[in-house]
């Protein structure tokens, strides 16, 4: 049984990602990050998915990533958008770096575990104003990461980054989890989520999840504000 | 005056690429970390370097390697070898993926901060075993940069990963530091200093400094336990 990593935030698409990478047959550990998102709320719905799944290991990295501001998701002087029109412009909830970040602190977590495969819950389809979330930075990571450890250096395997989801549209991702069995009621999405944690229904991250559900003839099993 | 990034861990080197980098100009912030090593002694080195070149902003990120285990620095399980004799192999100290995540926050920062310069001490001369110092990881994370970022894909500049020591021996680093008045006294090396602070004088980093300050014709200013 093949090791590998999964990048867990808590959200739908990584739930969904975690749930491939089980299918696919791999001994999974999972790292969550707690960067200062508004959306703690994503941390427990982490953990509780990785508990579902009884993953190998389940890691959660504190990092300070609203110590460099620029971002509507860490820093708190800027308005999260609500029932934004869409537009190409990279939006203001992108945050600097953030999956080269996240993908870096994996490989330090595949390295140690002996796992040379890296799951990633990025989508090019409904974050496509997102760099970081293209098939052309994944495949740069892909090449960083055999260069920049001593298990790719000196070849005891090869790296792959995986991102199964990364031309799906969220309708096309739901269907597969719902197969998969995911419980999505366990996740969260929302941006802007109710002091008692409950999505708002109205962020970015609501409407496309909402939309999704919708597409893929499903029912959106969380409860909003 | 353009804006670069300098990682900065309180060592001799990266003192020395600090000093480069304000003399070509650049107004300079630093960026160090506290990642859970055994010489926290490093963390009130780079702050008193910061203070001694005044930088623009000096951030400090809290992260936990430790967490993933795997190396002599961050696991203490793991016995920092003692007078090692030289080896082709990539070293117990070398740490998972360090670099990576270190230049993938330096990003963070440096996008945040509209700087395009990202300066890193690293050296394939003195540390020819870690893979993450060598020239092709570098290259390979300038065009991951390039990629991955909101102010790179929109072309408002273009991100260059500076590593002026790359090819320096340690006596020629310290040379072009004395030159430039770098700070020595400030700085600090040892993998595994006394209680105190002092430098043990006799693992890898404290002999690869001492024999740098000697081949160099100049004398250590730090004292050793």
């Amino acid at each position: 049984m093949k090791n590998a990593i999964v990048l867990l935030s808590g959200g739908l698409d990584s739930a969904t990602t975690l749930a491939i990478a089980v299918a696919q047959g791999f001994n999974v550990s999972a790292l969550s990050f707690d960067y200062g998102q508004r959306h703690a709320r994503e941390v427990a719905a982490a953990a509780a998915l990785a508990k579902h799944y009884n993953v190998a290991r389940h890691i959660n990295q504190k990092i300070d990533l609203a110590a460099f501001g620029g971002s509507a998701l860490t820093d708190t002087s800027i308005a999260v958008p609500k029932d934004a029109p869409a537009s190409d412009a990279i939006p203001i909830t992108y945050v600097p770096a953030r999956n080269t970040i996240f993908l870096s602190f994996a490989l330090a977590f595949a390295e140690v575990s002996q796992a040379f495969d890296i799951f990633i819950g990025v989508n090019a389809i409904d974050y496509s104003g997102y760099p970081d979330c293209r098939p052309a930075f994944i495949e740069a990571f892909e090449l960083l990461a055999n260069l920049a450890t001593k298990a790719g250096v000196e070849r005891q395997g090869r790296y792959t980054i995986h991102a199964p989801l990364i031309k799906l549209t969220k309708a096309e991702i739901i269907t597969q989890g719902l197969k998969l069995k995911v419980p999505y009621e366990l996740t969260h999405s929302c941006y802007d989520p109710t002091p008692a944690g409950k999505s708002c229904g109205h962020c970015d991250s609501c409407q496309l999840r909402l939309a999704g559900f919708k597409a893929a003839g499903a029912t959106d099993p969380i409860t909003y504000a």
